[in-house]
């Protein structure tokens, strides 16, 4: 399977390397316009763990939303289940940074995955500590999950995002008056544009995530990050939630959970089997890289990693 | 395995028999309204093809939405792909009979699950064919499934929909007036109050759902019901979408794909390891059957099927 | 101010025979597209009793929606102010067949100038009658305010709003469905078309509307139509409702009580001065009169019969 | 007239007086929640210049969105038509906090009395001023309107606001993310907040208003504030948009444009007739002053000044 797997990986970053259209690179933040679209990398590591890489693999990105995966984690290590009181579990029917919802629902956001619902998650992070060590934290944590230490943020990112945030500043202040923020709404979202901000490579990534495809234990350091529960309900999560409005469309074309994000990453987990992450910085129009998800259709379809196949 | 899951469905029955909480009956649908709420069945059919049954396994209930499954699948056979021009793939964030989404986007519901979307795929059964012939269609589909040429469509179930189903007639016209119903909305309703009229045992549905854990195979006739790229992706449509909006939930409570109907019936597939049926009258409050939630739950746990574990 | 009206009312009409944008003529009930889009029509009936006509005065267009201003006179002398528990009294920040604000207030529409709104109206004159015969209260009603008997119905035009007005049954479906209408919703449309294909002239409409110029006085037959208090509510309503949602900016521009309907026709109430019809069959993107509404501006402006100024 | 208005004017607060029913304080800005719910002001001042005064009409209280009208004049003076760019001139059919009409409409606010679009006009008064200049000109031309140096910014409400105000914090920063506001919404709440502030009692809040009564001539300082033409149409807004999501129904029970403020103040205009201010802390369902609603819908049929007649 290894030799097929390097054969797979490498077929398809081959084959979309000629692809034309390739999407529109987010442009909201400044800092991401810069990125070249023609970059793509392809990781998978398998549960065996095996590495087959392709084209920019070992290219650091900015994972954005992907670090929603992470932070989801590392809160529901810390208050478990009374995380589920701010923020709901259900697909939102609307775009990333929709505020709609917020007003019907009165502040608490529908998943942990569209911005508002992350900003909470990270809210819950700040409990007792500085902004600074709710990064430190963050970022360290992420380091551990990939066991590598030459993972950082981007500053220049996390600035840009703090000068242009407006919509996330608007939703942070939103769910405060709604009661749903813990604290001031400027030390929640520095801490939120820094966890978006942290830059990985598809290899990274792809080792970051091995913990979803392997039920929750850590692949390398021993004993469980989460539960076994626990890791099948964060797959859940990102399987109906992870694409934003585009959540049904991924799960019924790819049919694995991962989560996107705009700077064009996505992490992929194959429970059992394998975990993934691709990045191509185009977006489709809700948001998620459009070649990122043509390369997981075509490799979940190569390998059967289907979830809702036997 | 046979032994162990004997054990596990009855006792998952035994105790759900005695818990008081148990939901409301829906109301809407006067017939419906007669069912005892005390009643209880749970049918498990393994990929071997064992049988497990508890409870009221074998008393007939109307199926109601659980129906869509199988309409949806006919239609796809008949019309294929070109049915996702006419409804989408995402889940709503919307209750089922919701009309509000369909104005935003122009009469296409979200998808085939809702009552819009499945208002949509009925109506492709009609073209060419009389409402009674369309009807007669759905159902020897259902009894080729199910191999059991002892299933009904319950007559005064659907006299009782067509009587009170305005905001069905409503949904329908709606989408007329968007050019998204091909046929008078009083035929392609009299078809579709007839499929949710069908009226299945546990045992019965069990079986009829088994192609949907087999891959697409037929269980007992031989050859393919759909392929196996359809079937993971009516899959994934039953995760994301088949319990309204509480399918985020399900996904994360219960972690399988299933389907949901006002009878207080559900179906689900573990795919590869079996077909599920289970009943229980009274339903929570976004429209799911509140003990079949939880014997599912149950039962998920104790045989490890959730699609998002190894 | 006679002949100085007849100045006015005559270079009105001159200015805007030679415009070029004419907005687009209504397409979705078939009969009115075939409406020549170059027909201009103005009528100003003075409180003292002065007629003064310009262009097709005497030419019967489809007054549409503006005969909700005649069914709302009608309904509150029957049911009285009980008609505001099944109708609010709020502009609806939404287009004139919205049925998203339905949904959210249970079936309740915001007033009784939208088409939702409208129905429930009519339903109340259904009370105690066959819709023929509410068909022909309605008439009757109208010719009497304006003291004309040659005003009719258009049963080409009623037809074929039965046959394409599927937004209008979802409409009334979807009350039904919340017990806000007591008829059948077919009985209740049947009516609603019919007083919708009521054909009048300006000079006509003008005729029928001043009783509300009039503080509710007949103006020929001596007595009440309605009280002063309700005759300066309608006003209100047509002020704030009556030309859906471009009521603000009618106001903020032109500044009297007026009610638009499809057919391009608007009737417009100058309290105490006069009572204005005008026809110009191209809609604004509103669905509102384009020229016609122009017209009133330029009326206003030159007799200074805003309302909100002394 | 003056002895009866007197009559009128008195009689009207000793009936209220008795009121037990008289809505709740606002309580989401702290400091005006510590206001007595029995103070009851009245103040008329007729187009003759004669004052009519009842209750506790000298005492200050905060006018808050009071304030909407006189910013909406002295922006409407410096940017002219070029301000209904940025803000409409519709009813919203939301409460006056609500942020999802913004979503849709892409931060272009439906009008200028809801906080969205007040805090618009607010920005276009920054442009190239300080926020202290700002804050400045605005108390210095309310001071002018009224005649009265004895106005005053109530520097604790202000603050409280800037603390309390995550609402409008996200309200502005959603408009900017969407490129309609100028400035940082830091600054422009600064202003916003400050203009909130100001105190007034119902005497000089009277005669604030009287120019648009006067259709825009200054009654004291001779000349005009704003056009004939300019005053109508801010009476106009007033009328359909001045009491949120309750402005079709004051229109319809009252009868004349009108702005009110969650401090309870309500400010009303009988054009050519006189400038009326009320006071009565309590707020109806939809933040409206209950008792200042009800005063007003007495004097206006006692006087016989609905717009709505002859």
């Amino acid at each position: 399977m290894t030799t097929d797997l390097d054969d797979v990986v490498g077929s398809i970053a081959a084959e979309l390397a000629t692809w034309a259209e390739r999407g529109e690179v987010a442009t909201y933040i400044p800092q991401l316009a810069h990125v070249d679209p023609a970059r793509f990398g392809l990781a998978v590591i398998t549960a065996a763990g095996t590495t087959h890489l392709a084209g920019d693999a070992d290219v650091a990105f900015s994972i954005q939303s992907v670090s929603k995966v992470f932070t989801l984690t590392l809160a529901l290590g810390k208050v478990g289940d009374a995380l589920w009181r701010r923020v709901g579990r259900e697909p939102s029917g609307n775009p990333f940074n929709s505020i709609v919802q917020l007003e019907a629902e009165k502040g608490i956001p529908r998943n942990p995955f569209i911005n508002a619902g992350a900003i909470v998650v990270t809210d819950t992070l700040l409990a007792g500590h500085a902004p600074k060590e709710a990064i430190g934290e963050i970022l360290r944590f992420v380091r551990h999950l990939a066991d590598d230490d030459e993972i950082f943020i981007d500053d220049a990112v996390a600035r840009s995002e703090t000068a242009t945030g407006h919509r996330n500043v608007a939703l942070a202040n939103y769910m405060r008056a709604f009661g749903n923020l813990d604290h001031d709404p400027a030390l929640t979202l520095g801490v939120y544009f820094h966890q978006c901000a942290i830059a990985m490579s598809c290899r990274q990534l792809a080792a970051a995530g091995r913990y979803l495809a392997l039920d929750g234990r850590h692949p390398t350091a021993g004993g469980r990050v989460v539960s076994s529960e626990r890791a099948r309900r964060i797959n859940a999560l990102m399987l109906t939630c992870g694409h934003y409005d585009g959540s049904g469309d991924f799960a019924f074309r790819v049919g694995v959970p991962a989560k996107s994000g705009v700077g064009g990453g996505i992490l992929a987990v194959a429970p059992g089997k394998a975990s993934i992450a691709v990045w191509s910085p185009g977006l489709n129009r809700v948001g998620n890289s459009l070649l990122g998800s043509i390369a997981l259709e075509k490799l979940v379809k190569a390998t059967g990693w289907s979830i809702f196949g036997p």
